[in-house]
């Protein structure tokens, strides 16, 4: 019998309600004939709330602890989701990340999946059951539990999806699949049918977030099938497969797929840095030391044996980095750093560019004509970001998402 | 260096600044030199609210997932707890049930523990943790989460103290320890120094809550010495220990340990019930089929070759058990049975009576004095109750109480 495996986000679960109307779904799923594993988030705002519990108590919380605390959350939405599809007759059994098999290492908070021993999984289809597994969470090699991080679930579920060979891994959202651009942002944003990994991680790794980049990852690596779907409606939503493997809305790929804006980022400049070999390792080894993720990085041509070295990290991050960067100033011999907040990085990520020369002369012209100054620029072989003035950045959105002819014929309906 | 196991039930975690306090207290034991394993409930009223949301979703919640639900209220409470304790600078790590090797039976809801693998937490322990486990849980035989039934964490407390032999097992409560009396019913009630495990069951069993009877039992079977003390204060509360343990506070046992009040019980009573032998073995199999648990059971001589049947049951098993009674009557051949659920049973315990004649004369004494009618009576070796009128209650145990000498010198202060 084939499998299914179902992923099911924190805003489907969010009350007693939503819970039941997803044991609906899946007990019609279950009595199509499919085997059904379905991947949870906690309800609502239920991590959030752990979490400010949490720093009410220790601003900075021991990691292990942390972790103990907020799979609490996972398992109160598998068990109440257990027990509504039990009360429609249909058997169906929790499990936490552990009991599952999800074995992971032991960084706490953003702990990476090492292997799967679905074992017990297996054993419990095949007893007839709706398995239902704790998104977000595993057991780590030392015995402790452990969290994959924000949108784990995601990993979770594509995982899953990959250790039991399931026909496919269903994400359901609360919206009705990847969108050319933020529908919030640009009304005349259409969903995509399919898309490749590739440009699906572009685009989450560009700002989209309507699935974890490590997830795509993930399933890219292992070939998993994935489809991203509303949980509020029965219509096909975007299928995110290899750009050979067959999907039943088989049609042609577009030349572009979308226009991401990514806003939670800040941009670092170091000026006058010295020219010299070594320096960009020196001042990015001691980013990483702090575990701080940079993304784009410029450095601009040397004038009289110096450099301006621009690079953006998240904004969240900013606090925890100034210290390293009184450090490195000094170290290197640079004057001084500045710290810009005001900015926000738009991308256009499309797999047919890679066959198209002038998309990026397109896309700055686009963002030219509404008189918007390019800060920033990086490109992929599918993908060109430019960081912008944050109040430029959704008038480019919209600009960018009208020159490559993404818009719909007319305004989505709110939902 | 010496184990000392504390239990902190739900008022004492309530909220981050309970959670604090109790850190406090943890770290002052740890800095004085001993070992600390802490138990821990879930935090105020969040088991109830979890039941609420399960029975929103069901109104007979699937059992295996209802306890993997409930179990989380420990878990969110446990990682709380050890972080406050981190955030002294002192090593603290929780550990679910199942963690902490604690192994049950496979009855959801009511799981009795059938063996305790302490090897993990000796390990913590050595690794100079301390120690903070999940009370309520447990891991099934059959590797599913289970829970030990309502006040289970004073159970996980006094099993983990005898499996690493403890030194003591303290049970912190919103209370002082245990009483003579409730001291909402009696202002006068005074706080006893020492009682057998005997008489501390009897107490439990006669509707004292501030233990569980089956932790009791535990500690009798173990030797585990428990001190029940308030989590407010510093003053040293009751000791529940053998008859011939000694305690730092080494004075003999009184004659009388106290008085209980248990008003959550129903009379039924079978009227006219042939008198032959296997007519009460009938009846009371069938009652027990419907696992509901008959407390005391009063039959009058026979009158004419018939008898009246009465025996109490929780109220709130009442409605459970009267289609077996419909069932039963027909079987026997009696005309009618009648439910009365304006009753409550007083009773009084003490190790004393066994050798001093005459108490029970003097406790129905004291009851007649005040015009009180006593409806049923059960004794065993150290205790003697009797069912009253539910309003007369209340003026039974005073009574009871001054006869005995049990008030103290002025009426305690609210705490």
């Amino acid at each position: 019998m084939s499998i299914i495996v179902q992923k099911y986000g924190g805003t489907s679960v969010a009350d007693a309600d939503r819970i039941r109307a997803v044991a609906d779904r899946i007990v019609r799923y279950r009595e199509n004939g499919h085997d059904v594993v379905v991947v949870v988030s906690a309800m609502g705002d239920t991590t959030d709330d752990l979490l400010m519990l949490a720093q009410e108590i220790s601003p900075v919380p021991e990691p292990r602890e942390l972790d103990m605390l907020l799979t609490a959350g996972e398992r109160i939405a598998m068990s109440l989701l257990a027990i509504a599809v039990n009360a429609r007759g249909c058997r169906a059994a929790s499990y936490t990340g552990s009991q599952a098999g999800i074995i992971t290492d032991t960084r706490h908070g953003q702990a990476k999946i090492v292997e799967i021993r679905p074992k017990r999984i297996r054993e419990s289809l095949e007893a007839g059951n709706v398995v239902i597994v704790a998104g977000f969470q595993g057991l780590s090699t030392n015995y402790d539990i452990t969290t994959l991080g924000r949108g784990g679930s995601d990993t979770t579920a594509v995982a899953m999806a990959a250790a039991l060979g399931a026909e496919v891994c269903e994400i359901y959202t609360d919206v009705d699949g990847v969108f050319t651009a933020d529908p919030r942002v640009v009304r005349t944003a259409r969903r995509i049918d399919r898309i490749s990994y590739e440009e699906m991680l572009e685009l989450a790794a560009a700002g989209a977030k309507v699935l974890q980049s490590r997830s795509v990852e993930y399933a890219r690596r292992t070939g998993v099938r994935v489809h991203v779907r509303s949980s509020f409606t029965d219509e096909p939503g975007t299928w995110v497969v290899g750009e050979e493997q067959d999907v039943e809305v088989g049609m042609e790929a577009a030349l572009i797929s979308g226009v991401a804006l990514d806003d939670t980022e800040a941009k670092v400049t170091l000026e006058q840095v010295p020219d010299r070999p070594g320096v960009a390792a020196t001042i990015f080894k001691a980013v990483a030391a702090e575990a701080v993720n940079v993304d784009m990085i410029v450095q601009n041509v040397s004038h009289q044996g110096t450099t301006d070295l621009s690079f953006t990290i998240p904004r969240d991050e900013v606090p925890r980095v100034e210290s390293v960067l009184e450090r490195i100033v000094k170290e290197i011999g640079a004057p001084r750093y500045t710290v810009d907040e005001q900015i926000a990085k738009v991308s256009l990520v499309g797999a047919g560019m890679k066959s198209h020369p002038g998309v990026a002369a397109d896309m700055f012209e686009a963002l030219s004509e509404q008189g918007i100054n390019i800060e920033m620029i990086s490109t992929s072989a599918i993908r060109i970001s430019c960081v912008v003035r944050a109040g430029d950045a959704e008038r480019a959105v919209r600009a960018i998402h009208t020159r490559f002819g993404l818009d719909g014929e007319a305004p989505r309906a709110e939902g």
